[in-house]
């Protein structure tokens, strides 16, 4: 919830993130990004992507991921699955439809920044950026090796990742990395 | 929330429609619903359709109804927009992915009725189904109109469709529904 | 198989058709073309499309029709799926590339007798093109009401159908054809 | 050329339509549009569409109809095709990056102007609109009967309509605008 | 022909490869499938791939290939091209509404492994899967430079590619293989 | 302008690249291939990509490039934007249909060529192809830099990049290009 009282009319903040999985990284930006919003859309993008050891979960488990991680935060949340267009030049209008109208965007990825900036869109980003990227690849080559990944992200994400059994399908699509294509692990079309 | 009180685990429903916009009677049909589940899905179809006479409200714009309507149910929801992939065989799939994973879907709609039932799916059905379908269009013809549309939505649906210029825009957008063609009123490309 | 027997090379003709289902109006026209090729490609057009009033049997499904009820003919035959880009400049191309080559394409349908001209592609027609096509929609009808159907397709097209369930699935999705949206029955998204 | 004297920066406008075929009426406007503006940009809509009743000519074809009409004219034009995406909502965007910067928008198109108007896009509008579109309808059914549809076009029109034979194209494709489906004259695929 | 004399139905089995091109690594496979079931579905992937260095011949071009190499096997076979729809969420569903139904997978790629077992399919590997990826690759490097590839594929495919001039095309397009993008040679855009 | 005087009849050649941006190894291919057609048909690839490293500007903002580079030459352009299909197999009719008649295309990239050679269109190659596809990747890079691109682009290019703020977007994208995905800078979902 936003601490600056003399606010009398309802501000949403707009977060992006691929989010394979919601991760600590993620959880502390939520937490900074609360302090300054009312309510907050959490874009999960690549919402197509899934079952691959850059993008193991559908959008419905990041969904799930998401809701029970913040479950008991003091801020209205909206977790929105975004599909990718493939097409820059419309990606804010594209983001602005699926979502609910937000003021603020949040995010220190230097495309969205830029995208957001040309489209008039305030932005405000933080220096974790790094933090959060690094984290997300550490944690996916952990559960690979099924080694030490819960304790980088909260303790709903553990049990949302158990009960599909995550661990076995990030391991077994991983499998798939191999020399012959570049694509050999985003697409089920083998040799 | 469900009434079932010998239920030890947690159910999830699945409910879809266009919500163009959400009105009364998705409202009862919801209200009935959640007394057979602890949360529900609530699917927004033709996610991807907006400023049309049939569809004139974009999917950030429906997430927001459907939140404000049902901020104080006793009830988990989650707005999920649904792209159309317009492959009705792997529709169910398509949802599954996009949505946290559900128990029970339902709906009157005979086409979503048949693809669950043949993905092995349990659906529930109601009688309300004509109900709700004939409200949506004349909600619509009565926004065109600007007359008495009030009176068929939520409280807090009136409330978006004002802040967002609803009324204004479904106007404007239905004037294209002339001789020339079927798509006249879905697409930008005139004569 | 073709009867010219001073051919001395292969021949191989191409046939669209949705095929929904394959019937007896479209088997007199293979017994015809047979009489003039060695081998027969069967594109089954709007191959995505599936589970509607209009087109309510699958790709697969349709492969399996056709398969068996030409099991025994005495022609080579390669039932493939197409499907629709929706741009018909590059129509010819893309029937080219997921088909074997073919030198004659047999259509009695206006626009594909027109793309196929204007790329130079030999096109031969026959008077049958009405029968086909009003067989087609009787055929669906008849399903609908479950009465008179199977006279009019081959045997082993009645027992695909009733393997798949189809006069069940066809008469469920049926049911939505409905007052309020052209789409009513093609997409699982309703009011 | 634009009129007004005293503007020291260049201004240029957009107007889009599908130009099916470019005619008269599309004349007059663009005459209108070039006494307050510098430059125009004349967005193709509908540019994946061809070979239907509707849509007859390829942008490649409505490339040349729009250049040669327009060689003559005191005013620099660029027509850009525009390909359909079927999401309104990022529709401006899109012909924004498909287009030289434009200032002005010109249409009497309601779905269009209400798109730039949320935009925040300056649009015209002119009483004319209805001639356009009947104008267009009523050429094509002239062409189908190939009986004066000349008197409706500009000569360099005529030239590339010959050229391309697109009497008996027209013709062709109108045939088969059946009983059958909706989509009988849209797509390639029959019975 | 499948050897169990005891089975008293029908069963069907599904292995899918981009069989750029079919070679004797598929072969084999093949030849060992063919023991356990009665027909079998060959699924094309990446169909909608050409012209490439990974990626050569059309769908069309390997149906013939796939066809000819196994007209004396005592199996059916159904080769039936699958389209890359970039969604391993729907993957199953989609290869199953293109394909006549089929009881039994094969493929030791694991994503296709873990997508069929999400999906309650049943899968069976064999530890052949390097052997056939390895000779892809290899295979279409001995065609580059035209020495050595016949001796890895069946007769009928040597026939097929010397039909379509298939070396002189892999070798053209593989020319493309430059330095500056990752999409060189997939895509016909240059510099 | 052509100069063989015997020429009697208009001719019109194709020319495709990217044109990020358009440079002086581009400019001095179209003054070559001026001196052998009347006009020229420039298809501007990849026209859905835009705010990425690799391809920095909208297709708009290329059609200015290009318009006010060759506002002066003696030659009758077509700027004409090509939307990626993925299909090389409909690559030649995608481009035929959006673009003027041409009857000779100018290429040196290698499976450009192989798709017009395979569709019997005449195509013409130069040695100067490494000159402007090295230009191009040396001009973004010196652009990054901020450093030396001037010199070797159109000054006409100079004044568009400067008035879209053209450096400034794509020093910023290029931060993008971290360590963790292969898709960093062409997509805007960050981790």
């Amino acid at each position: 919830m936003r601490s600056d009282v003399l606010a009398d009319h309802m501000l949403r903040g707009f977060y992006i993130g691929r989010f394979q999985p919601y991760h600590d990284g993620h959880h502390r930006m939520v937490e900074r990004i609360a302090g300054e919003v009312d309510e907050l859309v959490l874009g999960i993008g690549s919402a197509d992507d899934s079952h691959t050891r850059h993008d193991p979960f559908t959008a419905g488990e990041r969904i799930m991921m998401l809701t029970k991680a913040l479950e008991d935060a003091d801020l209205v949340i909206y977790p929105v699955p975004i599909e990718d267009l493939d097409r820059n030049a419309v990606w804010v209008s594209h983001v602005q439809s699926m979502s609910p109208t937000f003021e603020i965007a949040y995010s220190n990825n230097p495309l969205v920044v830029q995208l957001f900036t040309e489209a008039g869109v305030e932005v405000r980003q933080s220096p974790m950026f790094d933090r959060e990227r690094l984290e997300g690849t550490e944690i996916r080559e952990r559960m690979i090796a099924d080694d030490g990944w819960e304790a980088l992200v909260p303790d709903a994400v553990v049990d949302v990742v158990e009960e599909i059994d995550g661990i076995e399908r990030i391991q077994r699509v991983s499998e798939t990395d191999g020399a012959d294509s570049y694509r050999a692990d985003t697409t089920a079309d083998p040799e």
